[in-house]
């Protein structure tokens, strides 16, 4: 069964009639083709039956030279004023007005939306995501293994930026160090995003960007960082002490770790997500640290940083084999300092198992 | 004159109301903050004369502390549902249901938009990105001298990738590369786009991606790549002869190499975009290659990749000092091999100057 085959039972079993979808993972998980975001409108649009059809700039159309199946090529020109037309006789190619057309509201861009519901005024846009989610959410063999190696180099290049650190540094300069360990260890320059690199106060923000401050001894710093191997990703959360640091400060590092073994533990087919969540929840409340585990537990991963499944405390998806997704709870104290604890899980046929390896012991540099 | 001041005259003189901004460049020169465009949705709605609402994940509520200007924030929770109302209730308190919220297409998604929409059904959402541009399109002083620093850590950067390179390496290895030397001589890892390396046929795709082929003698090799510094890019161009190359090669080489420095001198106050493409392009077809010249001129930049002003033949828009833009040339023979020369350049009181300086001629590397 080739991938637009399952694209097609999906659609089906969802009652929709096709899909317009702008450049991103799931175009890329169906064709291959990997365009960039931008000015100009991508768009391909599929309806079971028939080969796909696909907007795009005339500059870009070398791209669609030896794919291994039927495509129809809309080009256009440079000049906006004539894209219009080119989406409408791409859409009514497909013979798509008055159909269900389902998209990405994640994804697609009102620039792409507006062109297509040009070409098919009396048509209605419902979500397509679940049935597209669907299609990626359980990973093959091939695709687990890309991720395996997502996550090793992520690893070897923490390891080796490890050794260039230096009290002193900021979290830009260490997150620079670490950019290049990526690269210098396989990643592809596409990264799935750069790495957080955020020590004391700024640690404490779940989702804060290095800054300039320099990381100082007492510190705990916080470093979510990950690869990307042949269109995977890894995203991992290591929490180091730097020097000596606050009994607390060892206590709630204590307390995350316990966490994320438990929440490590959870997963096995047919368990719901939530489950998964509540299991690294319940550590940290029963520690007295509830309030400050501000976010979910985790959430899916491969072509994507952040796709379904979610682990959400209200989250009953049942996971099942190939389910790849983190494990990464957090203690944050407003002002002061930071913890998480983050690695990638795999669903096996009984179980599962953690992608990543790297000790999560606390461990002191200096 | 504030930015938000700024914003509001041009509101009032594009008959808008409002506008409804996701993350990206326009936001982030309003009010400083940068999010990570993701699963959880953020918006800032702003309506003249009131303080902005922004709607956003309750864990990013930190970034808004000692923010320069008044903002009420509209958090929300990790639960989806809940969702919808938190964004009904910011829409109501700007009163903006029935008004004409202006929005980004290029920018919104429809996750974005449809939450607005939620809250004010009968409002209108016309394109603001005129209204928009106009606030980011005349750089002032800071803000050229950061894309002067951009371009230099990029030629910087390149100059030293050069040093490494090696006959035989990929369109790949050499990429990585040249990321490691971005990084090294001060990009921010969020690089404006990953380096396009693109040798033999792979450079007669203007917009390639870096491949495994080894480059070998005899390719031209198109390096297209820039840098970020604080928050501004820089994006050029040089063609490099891998060994000894055709003398067709050498030729067509020239050529650009003169339509780049007719484009180059073409730019001052009051002249029309379409002119510094014309005069590129009359360059390449007095020459015979007009058909092998398949995009336009060159594009704004700034803190975007791709802006406003666009240099294209049928764009009447005048150039006003400030303004900064690429002149990027280029011949592409399929299946053979393409050249293309990039420079960034910024209007002057009284003509134009190139931010970048690296030479242009063809340099032979082996």
């Amino acid at each position: 069964m080739t991938r637009f085959d399952k694209l097609s039972a999906s659609l089906r079993d969802f009652g929709l009639d096709a899909v317009a979808l702008n450049p991103g993972p799931t175009l890329t998980y169906l064709t291959g083709l990997r365009f960039h975001l931008m000015e100009r409108p991508v768009v391909l649009l599929f309806a079971p039956g028939q080969p796909p059809a696909i907007v795009l700039p005339e500059l870009e159309t070398q791209k669609l030279v030896g794919l291994p199946f039927d495509v129809t090529p809309f080009p256009y020109g440079e000049n906006p004023a004539e894209w219009d037309a080119v989406f409408r006789r791409a859409v009514h190619s497909l013979n798509l007005d008055g159909k269900s057309i389902g998209v990405e509201p994640r994804a697609l861009r009102l620039l792409e939306f507006r062109y297509v519901k040009g070409g098919a005024p009396e048509a209605s846009f419902p979500d397509a995501s679940s049935a597209l989610a669907r299609l990626r959410i359980c990973k093959d063999q091939d695709e687990v293994q890309k991720m395996r190696r997502a996550v090793q180099v992520a690893q070897n290049a923490l390891e080796a930026a490890l050794q260039n650190f230096k009290v002193g540094m900021t979290e830009k300069e260490f997150a620079a160090e670490l950019t290049v360990q990526l690269l210098r260890h396989g990643s592809e320059p596409e990264m799935p995003f750069s790495p957080i690199v955020s020590a004391g106060p700024n640690g404490a923000n779940p989702h804060a960007s290095p800054g300039g401050r320099p990381i100082v001894r007492g510190d705990l710093l916080v470093v979510d960082w990950g690869a990307t191997v042949d269109g995977y990703i890894s995203d991992l959360t290591r929490t180091f002490a730097v020097g000596e640091v606050e009994a607390e400060y060892r206590k709630i590092h204590q307390i995350v770790q316990e966490a994320n073994a438990a929440g490590r533990a959870a997963g096995k087919p047919g368990v719901p997500c939530a489950d998964v969540d509540a299991a690294a929840r319940t550590v940290i409340e029963k520690a007295g640290y509830g309030p400050y585990f501000t976010h979910r537990t985790g959430h899916g991963i491969g072509m994507e940083g952040h796709e379904e499944p979610y682990m959400r405390g209200d989250n009953l998806q049942l996971l099942e084999e190939g389910m790849t997704y983190t494990v990464e709870p957090g203690i944050y104290l407003p002002g002061r300092n930071g913890v998480r604890i983050e690695d990638n899980m795999v669903i096996t046929q009984d179980g599962c198992e953690s992608l990543s390896d790297m000790a999560r012991e606390m461990r002191v540099i200096e």
